[in-house]
């Protein structure tokens, strides 16, 4: 552990999305088999909260068509909350089926975001997720609310601070107390991080506000920072990075666990998770997918790990 | 511009060091003119300060034998600040001769890196560097101070805070104000810049403290921004993030400087660059040396830039 920064929570939460998040956007299909292992491997290094899937059309999203499968691998490791995407009243019967810890409701805080990627206004989604929490009424299974486009959205640009901090009011009242930020398209930046968590705070002070950040534009890691010296206590992350950004193919989508958890750990925040065996699930992921993923640590190596002075070239400065 | 943050600078000076410390890496020589013509395209974008070349043997380095030719394209820019690092006195010559503004002399922090490094003792180069200083009096050449390994030693591991005050302090002594820390391997944090930065207040109180980053293990600009949020308004970084790591093949070496730039606009500190013309730069760094750079914002395009609802393929959450 490094040193502590004055200000900073002593522990933090990590909810990896990678199986979800991450996979969702690959093209071919993952074995069922081969998700069931990189989950594993991530719950072996400690990670303990996950969204593990996604229960949409199989025809929508055909990555996601094994969802019960991958549920069902799991469900019984009461160690671990699990949580899984749910567009629909049809989605959430499947997966309170599935035995879910928590479904996640997700809206956009712009309007035009929210009718590209499903297709109905805003108004028609909370609609929605009326009704989806009169069917988890009694069921056990908690609601979370995802506010996508958070911190700007790739239609309409700046997105108010007011038009977030209503929406986390709406899922308050339909009795959510976990709440995401989604940086969608890797538009947040550290003074809308400040500003958006300070306005949360006086919307929703019971909320417990989670943040979600893209490394589009390189500050991903920045963002989180910003969030810690706030006091949040709740990120998401996706474990080698895996998960591109929709809009423009080079670049770079979800912030990669392993690094989150490298900078928390440096920064006197604990994790609960074993950073070398989580840079394995990295590179495990790395082969599961066969392609190279944007995680820095898991290329570089820890932190302290000391070279032999004849191994190496010289840097001359 | 973004929203100020509490207690940073309202600007900021970042030195371009692709030129030298980005270049000098590649196995292959980038002729002469496109080193010319890379620094032009940064000048154009409004950086004013270059770590431009070294004055080092050519059969050591062979990416610098034009240390000459590229400073005297650039020699009578009034409005540019032109530095060279120089690791012996034949070198300064040379840089005097070429019409430097600064020369940059550089030892690690630790003893076996400045040994791996330059091939002698600590000790030995602070003689150097004597004899540097008395070649630099009366040529109104200025010499600046670079500690290598000054967050971490790769051979070594941990690096005392006290090694970089004590050699800050015998840089003072040598007349020389701006002093760099160099992460030379990746192993900054912002617990380890808060805490360096911190000790050299007290240290050295008159000097000019620059922070140069690597992004080995994705938190580069996470210790810029610690940086920032300390005070500290002198920064280095590389175009594109050319210049890789000396030490692990698959990993990312020197912060990219449009990234830096992004972050530091988006933070309300203002460079003085203009962002749109600093990505095309970096398009060109990419050019250059025919392959693809680490930089981000390059690849994202800029925050604000809205896309059309129909161009894109849906993220569902």
């Amino acid at each position: 552990m490094g040193i502590a920064i004055p200000g900073f929570p002593a522990s933090a939460i990590i909810t990896e999305v990678g199986p979800r998040d991450g996979l969702q956007s690959e093209a071919e299909f993952v074995p069922t088999a081969r998700k069931i292992e990189l989950i594993q491997s991530l719950l072996d290094a400690g990670l303990r909260r996950f969204e593990i899937t996604s229960f949409v059309s199989p025809r929508a999203v055909p990555q996601m068509r094994d969802a019960a499968e991958v549920m069902a691998a799991f469900r019984d490791r009461d160690d671990a909350h699990l949580t899984a995407l749910v567009p629909n009243a049809r989605g959430a019967e499947a997966a309170i089926e599935a035995g879910v810890d928590a479904m996640v409701l997700f809206a956009s805080a712009s309007e035009s975001h929210n009718l590209k990627n499903v297709n109905r206004s805003r108004e028609a989604s909370f609609e929605g997720f009326a009704g989806i929490a009169r069917l988890a009424e009694g069921t056990g299974v908690a609601l979370q609310g995802a506010i996508a486009t958070a911190f700007g959205c790739p239609f309409e640009g700046e997105v108010a601070v007011e038009a977030v901090t209503d929406q986390a009011r709406r899922y308050r009242d339909l009795g959510m107390r976990h709440i995401t930020l989604g940086d969608t398209t890797g538009m947040a930046t550290p003074a809308l991080v400040i500003q958006r968590v300070e306005a949360l705070a006086q919307a929703v002070p019971d909320a417990d506000i989670a943040l979600h950040f893209h490394n589009t534009r390189g500050v991903g890691l920045v963002c989180a920072y910003a969030g810690l010296s706030m006091g949040i206590r709740h990120f998401e992350a996706s474990i080698g990075g895996l998960g591109g950004c929709p809009f423009v193919p080079r670049a770079t989508g979800n912030v990669s666990t392993e690094d989150m958890v490298y900078l928390f750990h440096e920064s006197g925040v604990e994790t609960g998770v074993d950073l070398d065996r989580l840079t394995g699930s990295a590179r495990l992921a790395e082969e599961i997918i066969g392609r190279e993923l944007p995680g820095q640590v898991m290329k570089a190596g820890p932190r302290l790990q000391t070279a032999s002075t004849d191994s190496v070239r010289t840097a001359h400065g």
